[in-house]
């Protein structure tokens, strides 16, 4: 015996959550079947419309519903700093450790041959243009201290160099191996205002 | 800073699933929006279409998408053993710990008068009924060993003593205090076995 084929099909579909196996998608549903159905068809409702509706900034690429996020309308940025992350999350770390008052470009990842990542998935083109076009002075590049991280902020750089912005990385007071959106907003701080001239050689 | 205001909504809307705190709705939220779009889109329908259309068994108050469950069609099992637990969870232990080969009723809870939890809600109406007009000859009264359990377990035996039913109570091999859901299914075989006439005084 198991549940209905309804509610099996419900605690599969569960299961594309991360982190969520077989025992927690069987607690989640049975959750929402018994106890809080108005909650689940809100779910059901913000999910179908945020997948709908959210999509990537115009200026930035980071996630919003709208054509140009927040963070880019804003008239109180400097737009001589532009800081590259892989992630929405990374950026969002960046922000609250607080201090960094520049404009963000967001990669969706990282450099991944194997998985046929590569620049134009990134938006390295638009990148390029933004830094040639509108008096970027320094770019911060922020992608992980991981190893495809370190390659993705080379390839960066050595793209632009050609254009004589100041290149820039986070000083590591960040661990190396690890994930930015962890790190806590004190070290990211620090790893900020250290922040090393970088050779993408 | 923070998120989009549609992905904050989604963030908060995936916090009524059991144990996913603001972090957790983070990471589920960035996961489905930036890895598996198809995956989310289909866990918002089925989630839809779950809460549309599962109810309860119209004989055993199983959560079911159909008029009658699988298990209360089937010719294959004991009309006069009716097993009465506290939920569709409890319901799948007992059927994979094996052995039990009767019937079911399925309350949906137990007795809590402080929160307005009286019998109509648990559908004891029904239950008496099915008792005195089916043959039902042992009622096993397999409600959690809990305090309201135990208290539920006893309105239920007060209830059908009338009708010259047997009634019967799990052994003690459940431990105390704890959810039938999580036990394993050895213990619960054993308990099945052992099970206790039950005095409902
Ligand atoms: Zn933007
Ligand atoms: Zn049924």
């Amino acid at each position: 015996m198991s549940f209905s084929p309804l509610i099996e099909k419900l605690m599969e579909s569960l299961r594309v959550l991360p982190g969520v196996g077989p025992k927690t998608a069987q607690r989640m549903a049975m959750h929402l079947l018994e106890r809080d159905r108005d909650g689940g068809r809100r779910l059901a409702a913000v999910l179908e419309d945020a997948l709908e509706r959210v999509g990537y900034c115009r200026r930035c690429r980071t996630l919003t519903e709208d054509e140009v996020c927040a963070l880019c309308e804003s008239t109180r940025r400097d737009d001589g700093l532009l800081c590259v992350v892989e992630s929405p999350a990374d950026q969002l770390a960046i922000e609250e450790a607080g201090g960094y008052r520049g404009r963000y470009f967001v990669l969706h990842g990282h450099l991944s041959p194997l998985d046929g990542i590569g620049p134009e998935d990134l938006g390295l083109d638009a990148l390029e243009s933004r830094v040639a076009e509108e008096g970027v002075e320094e770019v911060i590049l922020a992608t992980n201290p991981t190893v495809e991280g370190e390659a993705t902020a080379h390839y960066i750089a050595a793209q632009l160099t050609a254009h004589g912005v100041r290149l820039s990385r986070l000083a590591y007071g960040v661990p190396m191996g690890g994930e930015l959106e962890y790190v806590d907003g004190g070290t990211l701080s620090r790893a900020f205002n250290g922040r090393l001239p970088f050779r993408g050689d």
